[in-house]
């Protein structure tokens, strides 16, 4: 269980930090008219001065993007050295000329860089169903300047509708971890896709980035939702160059836990962020479920309440209808007694008030309510009273603006 | 497989018929104020003349609210007699108070027809975590007036959002089925709730029509989407009492398949009326997934479709942006290989609009997808490739009039 107590100890934030922070990472990106209609950043270029152990986590769509699958295969051996991206087209469903193109894009990269094609991660995010305007590609590759303050332009290169770049990044013992990530969504139109990456110069062994990756991500960015629609172009990644020096990390390594806490720190406020600036979001749902009988029931519980759109559009509306989170937990599949449910709105200072205990409605005086649905973040804390297993999720809340962001932009 | 073609030769559809459309039945309904702020028909009351063979489904929420658990106790042994139904307040969320309102409810209108308590079927919706007003309600229950043309104020008492009461009823041979129904959705303020009960004069053994209604159920109410939340109170059942006479329909009788048909047609047109006046929908989505390797990947893939927030706001947007709907069959968790999948854009008149072909995007005329879009039934098919098995699911749009709706109501 991930523990804001236990990791202030061994870890320090960075302020302002992304994936140039951690030593040995360069970075920028260019604007190079991915889409005809727009003028951004667009094509971002990341790189390590030395040689990196690498792991990914991918969207669990069916419908896989080429880029997706060609940085699976490159990183099956662990290993990886550069982050090619680009937004404005996702090239997915694209079928073999898009698999052509997701190849030539790493092939343009390691050219550029003087790598093997296989030490590049390929990105895209945008519409699907459009190919990669490939000669414009070739020229922003040439042209992207890479330094070691590019974190930030990495950071909006990759950006869609994303109102603000995301980053984070931490110093836990000699060594930093970074990121930057963009936001969430099948929206606007498919042009969200959530992309992740995280650098640190901390020496790690494969097995152990990659496990230590599942973990993390199971606790950020996997309990998070916006429409609760998987993208066909989701990747995470994490690169550790071991600039920093020291001996690596694995399993039993003094630094493992550190490395742990400062991943799943990075991976939790980016994955928060993503919520925060969700397309036509107003505010961030938070809902704690305990007592569960096992941590599969408190993850299901605390994902369904932050995706129910009866949840979603209440917490818009300031509208105190607590009978609708109680739903959610009912209809999350989780085991759950009623009679031994309990429910609580929490605000920012940590005061409690009651909505539902053993599965009775509490007294309220009038009004009571009223005031933790207006806050910007809305906290929720569900006690199913059958165990010790706890989990957290972030959601969304849903807007008229959602729907007018998502329905009246026309191709 | 529910045939439209296999279906015409069987049955005929009955006009404006319900649930006293079945010979022996009666219904009526009162206004009781079972909520201070309105003021609309919201005690109903359907009783038959003769003991019935009776069959239900329920919501699969584990919060389960106590006349749903009653009403599984009373229809335990495969009879029942009479449903004694109210809106405005859900009954859910209620304790061992509410428990003991239900059985009341069922006593009292057991009483008044002369029956047995178990004989009758409870139901109740509107707000969660409200007590339900019981001296209004013994009041109600002795007021309302029962006859055979009480059909359309009992589709009427049941109504909480719904805009139009929503019947339908058939005739197969000699014997005459007929349906209500309420709308949709965990919404305004946990209004919605989906209440239906079905009567027939046909004579049918009860496990026979538990077994019909499940297949029925697996094609209709099962495969619908507003909101993508189940309710506390969602509940389904069918009484047969045999009045018309002849033999009773079980496996192998010669009406076995005409009476599964009706049915299946009034449980289908039910369900796509939920549909149709889903709460801000402007439209209905119909995809019908076609060559699946299995009956469930099938329904798992349509159902998808009409459940993804993008591809519902595309289609309130009229942006022919079917990237959302390939993304959603991929992720409803359906065997599928891209390559070969199609998709396909259905007008009322039958005329396809091929936009995808063994996962490859196809070439369109600007504008050739719009005017599908801004149909009233925008329909998508789609080919896995796989198989034979087939399935279709209806949905709503998602609106800025249903964010409305669900947000700015405050209790």
């Amino acid at each position: 269980m991930y523990s804001e107590a236990a990791m202030s100890e061994t870890i320090e934030v960075v302020a302002e930090g992304g994936v140039t922070s951690a030593r040995g990472f360069v970075a920028g990106a260019v604007r190079a008219r991915m889409r005809e209609d727009w003028d951004k950043l667009d094509v971002a270029l990341l790189y390590s001065e030395t040689p990196c152990t690498a792991a990914g986590v991918y969207t669990q769509c069916n419908v896989v993007a080429a880029p997706v699958v060609i940085t699976r295969k490159h990183l099956a051996d662990g290993k990886a050295r550069a982050v090619i991206a680009n937004s404005g087209c996702a090239n997915a469903a694209t079928g073999e000329r898009g698999t052509r193109d997701a190849v030539e894009m790493a092939q343009l990269a390691a050219a550029r860089l003087g790598l093997d094609p296989h030490e590049v991660v390929v990105a895209s995010t945008g519409v699907i169903g459009i190919f990669l305007p490939m000669e414009r590609m070739r020229h922003a590759i040439e042209a992207v300047e890479l330094s070691a303050g590019g974190g930030l332009a990495f950071a909006q290169g990759i950006m869609t509708t994303d109102t603000r770049p995301k980053q984070s990044a931490v110093r836990f013992g000699e060594y930093t971890l970074g990121g930057a990530c963009k936001g969430a969504g099948m929206i606007h139109p498919n042009m969200a896709t959530m992309l992740a990456y995280v650098t640190t110069d901390a020496p790690v062994a494969a097995p152990f980035l990659s496990r230590t990756l599942k973990d993390a991500v199971a606790v950020s960015f996997n309990m998070i939702d916006v429409d609760s629609d998987t993208s066909t172009n989701d990747m995470l990644v994490v690169l550790a160059n071991g600039v920093a020096g020291g001996e690596e990390i694995a399993e039993g390594h003094p630094m493992a836990s550190a490395f742990a806490s400062a991943l799943t720190h990075v991976c939790t406020e980016l994955a928060k962020a993503i919520v925060a600036d969700a397309e036509g979001g107003s505010k961030v749902i938070e809902a704690t479920v305990v007592g569960a009988a096992s941590a599969e029931d408190a993850r299901l519980a605390a994902r369904e309440v932050v995706r129910s759109l009866a949840v979603k559009t209440a917490v818009y509306g300031h509208d105190p209808n607590w009978g609708r989170v109680l739903a959610a937990v009912g209809n999350s599949g989780c085991r759950m007694e009623e009679a031994k449910t309990g429910l609580w709105l929490v605000d920012r200072d940590g005061h409690e008030l009651c909505l539902l205990e053993n599965g009775s409605p509490q007294p309220l005086a009038a009004g009571a309510a009223k005031p933790h649905f207006e806050a910007l973040e809305v906290r929720f804390r569900v006690d199913l009273g059958l165990g010790k297993e706890e989990a957290t999720a972030w959601g969304s809340d849903l807007t008229e603006e959602y729907v007018r962001l998502n329905s009246l932009y026309t191709t």
